[in-house]
């Protein structure tokens, strides 16, 4: 007999409820998916989707251009010129982070090439315009926090402006210290417990939404901040595409269920208070990271 | 130039601050951590430290007498009996849990020997006889939470009970469906972003102080709820040791930072407000399970 932590079917991590009161009573999330509609349920968009290609297998990340525009379209040229192509990952940082990049000496850069070197700072936004679906739970660092297109976020009220948070598997852009340093050149990927500190400190601009447990396992760094200290430690990365790039019959079909539909409030409901057996104190509350996106591969 | 994300020199996890207002201004981690006094610091007792031996390097657990000191007494009869040796890591859930434990059918299960098959919950207790050093940051989950002995916790007033928080690194003993069915020995240590919802459903009688980077790296099992489901991907524990009954000169010379001390509260202070050149938002505030718990081996 297997004694096991109920964690029910996490297939990736983001989500909310606006109106918990109207979720059906004793519902899992199993049963809540069991009984999702196929509008519930949307595809990416290829021109906001990068393969990552690994040894080990393929990594998938959504962008996010309504919180950080410039960084998705460097980014985006960056692909599209094979920047990536053969750069490694080069950091993972124990219950952090996992980066990627070139790791030669600054003499020796790989160029760039049409994209740009530095970009303005998109560490937040204004909150107008987005469509923010609020989570009713109090959160430790922000007033509110939520949703926006399957992205978990923040907004201040009082100033104005929104931003995507920091839970495991979202993507930024790493910086030095001056804030237009981060064109996207160098990759994190969150692995760890949510480093909510850097909320509107960096430019997060996606998320891994297919293969994070290939990114999870890199073997943490000897060097200080989890960098690894030898060639041969940097996993290689084979190429990076968007996937508008790649041929359709070689594409993940992956469906995400979307954030704005009453099947996910009743998911997030079913998620604070746990009607599996196994439980038998409800949290009757929900951290926005602790809130599952499911995802999954379509069949053809 | 490596562009970084900083998060300092985080060993492992877990601390706090009572009177953050009273911490010098403008010191960074690193800096309070210079100036700590040799007093600030304290060892592990070894009869509540367990040595787990793997091919790849030796993880250390601190034990919790004072949350759960009937599964503390089982787990060291356990593992005196050597029930341990010889088994194996049998799940990796991505985002979540690691767990070992005996992969053998019911029937020919290893004996327990002079251990318990079944003990009453020890899900939480009375917080009155705990010296509890609460945050003043907001929690999702608990009306506060703070450390008790350098374990995170949180704590009710109106019901006057307190518990130990499903932050990273924590062990536990996982369960079946029926409260009194997790006698240690099947254990699992968080992996991933803290599970709060386990919180007070669950026996948390330890924590990972020392070689957690083995444990979070175990790839992710196929099966669901990440076990693995054949035989050669279940990673061996050699043994599992009391310290008390390793030789002296085979020991690890461990050293925590004392989660009492002025040296921590201002420690906090440095977290929760960086002062590292690299941020330009300071959080403002803690969640108790992104405080760090600095350890360090004394040298001899």
């Amino acid at each position: 007999m297997r004694k096991i932590i109920c964690n029910g079917l996490v297939l990736a991590a983001a989500a909310l409820v606006i109106d918990a009161a109207a979720a059906p009573a004793g519902k899992t999330m199993a049963d809540v998916l069991a009984a999702a509609k196929p509008s519930d349920w949307r595809t990416l968009d290829p021109e906001n989707t990068l393969y990552m290609e690994l040894a080990g297998g393929r990594v998938i990340i959504e962008l996010a251009p309504e919180f950080a525009p410039q960084h998705v379209a460097n980014v985006r040229t960056l692909v599209r010129g094979k920047y990536f192509d053969g750069l490694t990952i080069v950091r993972s940082q124990d219950n952090f982070v996992v980066q990627w990049a070139d790791p030669a000496e600054a003499d020796h850069k790989k160029s760039v090439g049409e994209a740009k070197n530095k970009l303005t700072p998109e560490f937040d936004r204004p909150a107008a315009g987005l469509k923010f679906v609020a989570l009713p739970d109090p959160d430790t660092y922000a007033a509110q926090t939520g949703f926006v297109s399957g992205f978990p976020a923040a907004r201040d009220k009082a100033d104005g402006t929104a931003w995507p948070v920091h839970c495991y598997s979202m993507v930024g852009a790493g910086r030095d210290n001056e804030v237009d340093t981060g064109p996207g050149t160098e990759i994190y990927v969150v692995s760890g417990h949510a480093p909510r500190q850097l909320d509107r400190n960096v430019a997060l601009f996606g998320r891994v939404v297919y293969g994070m447990e290939l990114l999870a396992v890199m073997p943490r760094g000897p060097a200080p901040m989890g960098f690894y200290d030898k060639a041969e430690q940097r996993v290689p990365i084979r190429e990076i595409r968007m996937a508008a790039d790649v041929p359709a019959d070689q594409r993940t079909k992956l469906e995400l269920l979307r954030t704005d539909t009453q099947t996910f409030t009743d998911l997030i409901e079913a998620r604070r208070n746990r009607q599996d057996e196994w439980y038998k104190h409800k949290a009757g509350r929900i951290d926005v990271c602790n809130v599952p996106l499911p995802v999954r591969v379509a069949s053809n």
